[in-house]
């Protein structure tokens, strides 16, 4: 089965959006990661759970874990603060969070190479004509709906 | 706020489930990882999506994606068949995918960095009486459960 038939939507923000709004988005519909797109509709970023919660935690925090467990209450209230008055686009930068992608056509091992050697689990299905240089998002292809489709392909053989 | 009072429960499956259990869980239920707990209800793997997948994918595309290409769909039937017969344990190395776990005074901070240094979306919370070696698990912390937290944080602030 094609990308193409296997893409589905996802919901997402865009790189505009607040970027409390990312992290709403992520924490209310529990999603294995968080779709960006830029303003014309084209992914800007996947950013895994993991990540997402990564970018909340200050620097330094990060660098010396054991320093967690010693400023960890009393600056709780200061974590959220670093997202007020950002757009997602200053939050997440696109370097760090580049988005996976395949073509239309890309099988499923393809797709499923892809997301296992990168740690993602969110592959974008982006079409392109030729000469056309930014594309069309057809959808995404989810870790959980990759299994969904090799469960059914075992079902029948 | 502790480990203790962010732990939730979490669907899982144990060691002793068929393979193809695990994999319809991940699937159905668009979960972020997998938590696979040993017949003493501890945890034994953590396994996030896009490794579950990876899973499936036979070791020679893994480290040749331009095959995948190839052989794509005459295999995909073959793939599920990998997990035929087999169970949870048999399919899934403790080793590859050990369980992040905190104990249950852990901080909010020092959980999220824990999963972010992981790139894992769920740590578990442990519970160990002096002198028990192995503990009771608690409950789990995901990313979107942590980023809930820092996001009710910043409204109170």
């Amino acid at each position: 089965m094609p990308a193409r038939d296997l893409a589905e939507p996802y919901p997402h923000v865009t790189t505009d959006d607040p970027a409390v709004d990312a992290a709403r988005l992520l924490a209310e519909q529990n999603l294995p990661a968080l779709l960006v797109l830029d303003t014309d509709g084209i992914p800007y970023a996947v950013v895994p759970g993991s990540q997402v919660v990564g970018q909340v935690v200050p620097e330094y925090v990060m660098e010396d874990p054991l320093l967690a467990a010693v400023i960890d209450e009393r600056h709780a209230d200061a974590l959220a603060e670093g997202l007020a008055g950002r757009t997602v686009a200053e939050w997440l930068p696109r370097r760090t969070f580049k988005p996976l992608y395949v073509g239309p056509d890309a099988g499923v091992l393809q797709i499923a190479a892809v997301m296992a050697r990168a740690h993602v689990p969110l592959v974008a299905v982006v079409e392109r004509d030729s000469g056309e240089e930014r594309g069309r998002l057809v959808g995404v292809v989810t870790a959980a709906a990759l299994m969904r489709h090799f469960l059914a392909a075992g079902d029948q053989a």
